[in-house]
């Protein structure tokens, strides 16, 4: 039986990156050695980075002055990372407080600096992107969570802040196209639209960079990295192998602009059942729906065990809700089909009919 | 034909790892599945993490008192992270400087405290184990790196310092057995004899951690990811499974113990050849030489066309000697078999025997 993808992430990845991935782990380039046995200094590796690093360009349609990096320590070490990087010793930054990730992220940079947080909606549980002021004088810039995976609120478009953006990205990048002029960093863990676990990439502009009067630790400072070609250590070889598989596979699809007209039909027709069968409803407020993970719950608790045995029957996985909103979720990155969806749709109109 | 593969990390994985390895990302544990597409809080992959700490902790013969991560970031990260978690706000600790790596380590260190130099082999092109002072009074640790991989030197036991230990052995965990009661941290890239690059292993005991006084970032906090059981957030599941696999081929064949004896059976066949033929001499003191990499160059460097030709066409990869060393390095971790140490012996008799 096909078994439909829903999980969080890790995620699903395309069924031909997958099998790529394996035969470089048996044989890489006919080299008679495995991919994770080769030197990361070797041609054959270094020709991966590089193409990882420019295909990332190339499909965010990054500004020449940015760079991009694939590092370790994901997002939640990216949280630190970012703030080290651009708030100066006794400097201030804004924070947007949109789910549980936003939280992390504004708890380590508190550790650097004076950190406002100009919006929040914790009290409702997270279920919208909140109204937010202004960041105050004096910021840095302002951080943000693009997309909530735990709770299905995404932010709409890019927020007008007036200072420079930071966004951890792990849950939507290569999901739809944004101008990336705005921004100071970018980050975002692979292992949503991107590839495996174990590598987070950092697209920045070279130029804010190095002006914290600061000593970073060399491993936090994103100039050692990008000097270095994103080479300084040992990069997470097999990680970034399956990355540059999945930009390629997203290129030979039609790029980022036709993923993101793919996740919008996906997206609409989850939507569109959730609004229409009086069996469910939303968590997310209807303006801050997530295209990515759309999570929902039973609108009576005592079909659950119902419910649960025809989505498991009808070969789905990965669709239960996370602990702190409960329910159902149901992610869907790009390398879901619309498929997936549609065998979704089809369990909750089946318990509909079933009265 | 076959390939030797002397590569000084990445490096040669055993055949059986790199096969399930491979199967495990078309489809793992019959999941329908890819090892890399389904959640790291899955109960399949929760299993994986689970034993490869138990595991390390059984191979190693750790103190009950004893936890096993496997993060990111590799050593170049756990410089750093060792410090911050032992060197209190003020404090002082003693580093030996005993190759590339060490120095690193030391800069790292310097970062958040007063560092002792205790010895260093820098003069010498670190040809050798230094030396050392004993660590000044108040020194919260001794910090040294087992092996030095570029430089082929090895500490040949554990150092009698007075103090508690902290160990960089990325290059020869698991290659020989020791006693890890005298260490507070020791940390260990996988990428020699471990696993595939992209998770650092760090093994320590729990009791001294916590008392620097300083609020540390949460992934560079050992205690916070030790309350998670090393899944504070995503950790790096393809890497973490591969060592997995690799930990177990150790089991079954024999152990530490057992690696060691195979180890040093095949370090005993280079270094014999090394001193045996006039056209090629060792770069480490003989009392500093190291069973994982054996450095050497030609006598007459008119030869080395010849040499290298001859080793080429044996099937030999990876023997390059580092930039900061020159001449050649055979990397010999456990997964090498003797027989390609017997090939590598063989073409160097092949052209002396050209005379």
């Amino acid at each position: 039986m096909k078994i439909h993808n829903f999980s969080a992430g890790p995620c699903i990845l395309p069924p031909s990156v997958l099998e790529e991935a394996a035969a470089a782990v048996n044989d890489f380039n006919g080299l008679g050695l495995s991919l994770i046995e080769i030197s990361h200094r070797s041609k054959d590796f270094v020709a991966v980075m590089e193409e990882a690093r420019a295909l990332t360009k190339e499909l965010l349609n990054l500004p020449e002055r940015f760079d991009v990096l694939f590092l370790q320590g994901g997002a939640s070490l990216g949280f630190y990372t970012s703030a080290i990087n651009l708030l100066p010793d006794g400097g201030q930054a804004a924070y947007v407080d949109s789910g549980t990730w936003s939280a992390k992220a504004i708890k380590e940079a508190k550790l650097l600096g004076d950190i406002h947080v100009v919006g929040s909606s914790k009290d409702s549980n997270y279920d919208r992107i909140p109204a937010c002021d202004a960041p105050p004088a004096g910021s840095s810039f302002l951080h943000y969570t693009s997309n909530n995976t735990i709770f299905g609120t995404q932010f709409s478009g890019t927020p007008e802040a007036g200072v420079p953006l930071v966004a951890d990205m792990s849950s939507d990048i290569f999901s739809r196209t944004f101008d990336a002029n705005p921004y100071h960093i970018i980050y975002a863990g692979a292992q949503k639209n991107m590839g495996p676990a174990g590598t987070v990439m950092y697209a920045f502009d070279r130029e804010p960079l190095g002006k914290t009067g600061r000593t970073l630790p060399s491993y936090l400072d994103l100039s050692v990295h990008a000097s270095k070609d994103s080479m300084f250590n040992t990069p997470p070889v097999f990680p970034v192998y399956v990355t540059l598989l999945t930009l390629r596979w997203i290129k030979a699809n039609g790029g980022v602009a036709a993923m993101q007209q793919r996740n919008e039909a996906k997206a609409q027709l989850i939507y569109s059942e959730i609004d229409r069968n009086p069996l469910f409803e939303g968590h997310a407020h209807v303006n801050s729906r997530s295209n990515m993970n759309a999570t929902f719950r039973l609108t009576d608790d005592s079909k659950a065990e119902r419910f649960d045995a025809l989505w498991n029957s009808a070969g789905i996985s990965g669709l239960k809700g996370h602990r702190s909103v409960g329910g159902y979720r149901a992610s869907m990155y790009n390398a879901l089909p619309i498929e997936s969806v549609e065998t979704l749709v089809e369990t909750m109109r089946a318990l509909e009919q079933e009265g």
